[in-house]
């Protein structure tokens, strides 16, 4: 009985698997390509077949070894932590790995005495406790939030990093289910007097984070979040509610949420006037820039991965969009000179994160891998060079361009367009 | 300004959120309903936005007090843990308070020297590492775990319960989103020679449990799990390796995986001989009983539950069938005279948990809720009478029946059907 050495595998499975695409050669997994960070494992010491197992137990762990983690980052009191992208499977990501970005820490508030303010230009202005928040019919849905300087530093002529994995570049998103109650439940309750078109959210950390939303998007999707992933919110994410703003910018979906005033006009807070506002290259700026267009990223291969050799390999990702659904997603192998249609992992949800992956027989050159998404909208994931010309090269906020990974002939994977750029 | 006391709530956000249903009169909690397990929380003592928060983390934790728990049962090797049922939202059940049921416990397997071996009728017998499995084109998938002997106590004549939660009821039951390769890729690859027909799976448990599958759910959308909402497989599920079976009992969706034996037959062993299977009223019994018929049940209102006061409830639950989707659930509030088709919250996945919600306004006084659930193949959930006439009362797996739910002006709730059985 063979042990199923790697030559071994036949072509078989792939030929199915892959959907027509004709498969031969050697076949690797992305546990063996992690050489680097692979650790000798004791053998099993005790055959489990012949000692009774653990109990049960009220919550459950993860196998020893088997935790993800998040890689934290701190400038005095702004800090922030980027979810394992490149360690993750699915879409889902686990509550405890979904990343942060604070702007004075993590406030310790007592869910039983927080109140959420509602006032402004509405009819009857209220104060509403955790408890009469529960009150209203809920809703649950599954979407991303992604920081809007998420990928901030890529592609930066003056400090172009190589060694930098999708979760140091574009860690600053995830993925959960969320449940709350509809905003515009909490709106029609208080009344919104004619003329309005604006709400403020600010939050109940030291930041007293502020930022200015359109009424229309109060009015559309937009949630006040007290559950996350099937139970209450996590602390770092907004406990007891935030303000869930489906596809727009993280910042903007203010966490520990303590006051919505609605108003006629943006009140231009320091959070989106300092910051979260776009340099433009003639000199203007774009405020507001809320949406979080198409964008995709390679997940593996992709740095600190090791390609032991050449063959068939599965190129997996992710791709998403805060206009709605992805439509496309095409996979290059050949630095942009041709694209394939890469495979969509079903459900695809709008606002919410799509898994997509495509087979890729590597002939063992140094070639770059790139993606490129496309919505329901028609928007298309521009090249850097096309956000370059369009926006200049100032700004570090919606770096949503192509990615790309470089994989030179001894299988290591850097961040990159290679000779390209 | 008012701070929002329960009568001054008014009844415009209710008409637009209820989708048509007339509203009027009080709103309670689900909060303020648990009146038995209110505890008396301190009160914030520092202001949070005077202080900086705490600082990032490499993994996060729940807040202090939202740690919902497993209910755990042991009988010397045998045991289980249901999962919160009535505690949790959405659908997603977090991988660390999914239900658990072994027959010896829960073995402890270092995955990098685990194996899984692959024989019988196939023209290439082999033994795979996780390293192998990984290799291989990935495939996630949202779908519930059931338990064949879940809400196994329901309506027993003999000990009616009465004071029990959907999860001391029916808390064997889970919903993730799994990650793996399809088995019918690994069989593919073994080459399943002419005449096959069945496959037996063992686990590496000490209880080495072992079920005969057909090969035309193995072929079809059946997984070799090796991922769990994101991460890797908890040591509870089957870690490093289960087999997913959508939409069959959790028993024959074996855990620890260690052999797939391709067959012409079921190998009738003890796990699918001495249980496993349902005897008859006429004496005879079925076995073989893979697919989890629909079901739903009311979450909340529940036992142990106390509605404080009469007006309107957002009654809510779950719905799920192993045949495919759900594409009705109606809500009863007089004991099963009258239906109203509940709200189905999207997605609605195939072979996965949907949340139902319906607007009651209670009177006060006393009465019998239920629901009950139709899939796409057009089957409704019987009533208990039903599954009686049908299949005798003597079996403890399979208990599909609709859940009943008696509401006493007092506000407390209880399960059963009062006094209509």
């Amino acid at each position: 009985m063979a042990t199923g050495p790697r030559k071994q595998f036949s072509r078989r499975a792939w030929l199915t698997a892959a959907s027509g695409t004709a498969a031969s050669g050697l076949v690797m997994t992305r546990f063996d390509a992690v050489k680097a960070t692979v650790q000798e494992v004791p053998a099993q010491s005790v055959d489990p077949t012949r000692v009774p197992g653990r109990f049960v137990s009220e919550v459950g762990r993860r196998a020893p070894g088997e935790q993800p983690r998040r890689l934290v980052r701190t400038l005095a009191l702004s800090s922030s932590s980027r979810t394992p992208l490149q360690d993750l499977q699915g879409t889902i990501t686990p509550s405890d790995l979904h990343f942060e970005r604070h702007h004075a820490g993590v406030p310790d508030i007592v869910a039983e005495e927080h109140e959420l303010l509602v006032h402004g230009m509405v009819e009857r202005p209220m104060v509403f406790r955790m408890s009469d928040l529960r009150r209203y019919p809920q809703a649950s849905r599954i979407c991303f939030i992604e920081c809007s300087g998420n990928g901030g530093g890529a592609y930066n002529r003056n400090r172009m990093p190589t060694a930098i994995s999708p979760q140091q570049l574009d860690g600053l998103l995830s993925t959960s289910e969320w449940t709350g109650v509809m905003l515009s439940t909490i709106l029609r309750e208080v009344g919104v007097r004619p003329g309005a078109s604006w709400i403020l959210a600010e939050g109940r950390d030291a930041a007293v984070m502020a930022r200015s939303v359109p009424l229309d998007k109060a009015m559309d999707d937009s949630m006040l979040a007290y559950g996350q992933n099937g139970e209450a919110i996590r602390p770092e994410q907004g406990y007891p509610v935030r303000l869930l703003l489906p596809g727009w910018e993280g910042n903007a979906q203010v966490k520990w949420l303590r006051r919505i005033e609605v108003s006629d006009r943006p009140t231009m807070t320091r959070d989106e006037t300092s910051r979260y506002t776009d340099p433009l290259k003639d000199g203007t700026a774009r405020q507001f820039s809320f949406v979080m267009d198409a964008k995709s990223i390679i997940t593996f291969p992709s740095y600190p991965y090791v390609l032991p050799d050449r063959g068939w390999w599965e190129i997996e990702g992710l791709a998403w969009t805060g206009r709605g659904r992805i439509t496309r997603v095409e996979v290059s192998t050949d630095g942009g000179r041709s694209w394939a249609d890469a495979v969509l992992q079903p459900p695809i949800l709008s606002k919410s994160t799509v898994r997509f992956r495509h087979l890729w027989n590597w002939d063992g050159r140094d070639t770059v891998i790139l993606s490129r998404a496309t919505d329901e909208t028609g928007y298309v994931q521009p090249t850097v060079q096309q956000l370059w010309d369009a926006r200049g090269e100032g700004t570090s906020y919606h770096h949503n361009h192509q990615r790309a990974w470089k994989v030179a002939s001894d299988g290591s994977v850097t961040f990159g367009l290679g000779d390209l750029v």
